[in-house]
């Protein structure tokens, strides 16, 4: 379902087949936690932001309405109006950074919910079960997300483990594709790599969990810890060993310039909280780097976050507006950030998909890694 | 400049020429206190609500982000992106209702800013500058606003001396309309009728007023305390003393029945934040009644808000969505609940028009205020 249709260096261009459309790649899916973008945007609106795919989180949806709600309306597509494709999380992330009292065995995790203390089993089998009522377009394997750093034995036990739990989502997965009930039955899935910061715990992770030959293949448990060097040295670490015929995605990742330096490594899918959730705190990505708009110096700049922009936000309001509203406290505030800056973040992709087609990514990678990351 | 096209029983339809624009009355303004719609919703989004008129707040906006800020980035057309008419509200309710340690002179008011605690006076010529500043269409006069009920010496003495400082501010704007500095040279002036719930002071303050020629009046210190039914009263005793060929405005009112009454009642204008408000806490306007999205009964419910309804919002999403995203306190639920509602407002109002056009107003009023106040 793959298709490579360009390399530039280890950059790639491909199209991405799925029962909800056709996704160009690199791509940065766009995140919206619990079935809405945090910042009050709609399902809906993300088309004029250019966003391709929406991600949603099968932990949150779980607990909030419940997964057996969504199913009984129609699965995630038509409950949260939007017909492109859903990438669904595992809900390992969460289980492991969110929810108390867990306690991690063989057959999954048993855990309490951060919102009510309530007791909850979660396994590969319930992960699967979750996401096929969901019925996202690409489930996510249960995986244990650890923290870098980790001793290595711990590291090892684990990654053993996730590999294990991936065999048994393609199991079930199988089964719940094949069901009467289950509304999306070609739901994907995603095998995730593991192995912490350790190269021959990577390598070894990835080459076992290829054999599964899932849907596509992330790289999980980065962006946790480590440094951005040690990242990047994960990525090219693994790379190799990832099929060169299946996307490839990096969980949680990044900042504009990581996720240029990723796609520079053969990464091609991408999701982070980060544009959103800066927003809602005033930092704006710009084309000429990031800025804070709650800044003095903008109590009176009537010109848009981004000149060179043309997102809603940046043809409609001024910068000493959307300052106002922050400090005004106006709900307003978040919304305008949260729109502009995913615009930035999926029009970024569109640039580094049209420079990698015409072979000039290294030259764009070079001048924009020093423009993007500064502060002005 | 205001001119009358239908009477239908006392209910008037008209037109209100101003510099940016007709207004087709009876109108709902809608309320933006900060230069924004609480709820995330921005100015040019309102036109596609039915918006008419926006109505911001004086006291707010000359606090944050001062209206020296607004004033020199082009007043608050420009500032927030809306180029129909604007009202501002004179400061006087807010400096009654929020501010703290108020001293009442003849000169004006000594208070507290309720943010920074910042001592301030606000008499009637420094809120005819403040809304000179800002720019907006329409500025209401400075008056005190009595809570009901209140003693018929201090009801008096309140009226009078508001009437005394509706003599400054007509004086003031005069001044400021004719200088080089001001944005909009064309600002109009509604003076505001008080007297608490003593029909003879209501009168007598109300023939004053009318003296002064402004070019519209206002019904203030109604929907404070009285009850509903003390508040019809006061309209109906006032009304005959208003011009007929000026627009008559009930300042903070109300529910789509009080709105319905009241416009039966000769009543051309209304502002008021329970469309709004009431959206943010769940609670919504439709066309069989008055419904709380919290409510278990719409967990799987796939209906929109409103079924007769034609808005952004009941055009794409359901009330089991709506309902989840309160649930899991999103702030997508405010905003959707806000077009909504405000989409409400504004189309009732578009219906009470026609059907004073079309002379069917007194049967429209009666299933009306049945089906529109009840709680489903």
């Amino acid at each position: 379902m793959y298709k490579l249709i360009t390399k530039c260096g280890g950059a790639r261009c491909g199209e991405f087949e799925t029962v909800h459309g056709t996704v160009q790649t690199p791509v940065f899916m766009n995140v919206g936690t619990a079935a809405a973008i945090k910042g009050a945007v709609s399902a809906p609106e993300l088309k004029d932001l250019g966003c391709q795919v929406e991600l949603s989180n099968t932990y949150h949806l779980h607990l909030r309405p419940g997964d057996d709600v969504v199913h009984d309306m129609g699965g995630l597509h038509k409950f949260m109006n939007w017909d492109k494709p859903i990438l669904t999380d595992s809900g390992g992330f969460q289980v492991f950074s969110l929810a108390k009292l867990r306690n991690i065995k063989e057959e999954g995790v048993y855990f309490s919910s951060h919102i009510d203390g309530r007791k909850i089993f979660m396994g590969p089998e319930e992960s699967m079960r979750i996401q096929s009522n969901l019925a996202s377009t690409i489930a996510m394997a249960f995986d244990e997300c650890i923290e870098n750093p980790c001793e290595w034995d711990y590291a090892k036990n684990s990654s053993e483990r996730t590999a294990r739990w991936l065999e048994r989502c393609v199991n079930e997965l199988k089964k719940l594709n094949s069901m009467e009930r289950t509304i999306n039955k070609h739901q994907m899935l995603f095998g995730i790599n593991q192995g912490g910061t350790y190269e021959d715990l990577r390598i070894e992770n990835m080459k076992r969990i290829r054999e599964l030959d899932t849907d596509g293949y992330a790289i999980g448990g980065l962006a946790v810890g480590e440094s951005t060097e040690e990242m990047y040295h994960i990525i090219e670490t693994v790379e190799p060993y990832m099929p060169c015929d299946k996307p490839r995605y990096l969980m949680g990742v990044g900042t504009p310039v990581n996720i240029i330096e990723a796609v520079d490594r053969g990464i091609d899918f991408f999701d982070c909280v980060m544009p959103s959730r800066n927003a809602r705190h005033g930092t704006i990505f710009t084309s000429s780097g990031i800025l804070n708009i709650l800044n003095a110096k903008y109590e009176r700049d009537d010109t848009p976050l981004d000149e060179k922009c043309s997102c809603p936000v940046c043809r409609n309001h001024s910068k000493a507006y959307i300052r106002h509203l922050f400090k005004a406290k106006e709900l307003l505030a978040m919304r305008l950030s949260v729109i502009h800056n995913l615009y930035f973040y999926n029009h970024l992709m569109d640039r580094i998909r049209r420079e990698i087609n015409d072979g000039t990514f290294s030259d764009f990678k070079r001048s924009a890694v020093e423009i993007l990351g500064r502060r002005v």
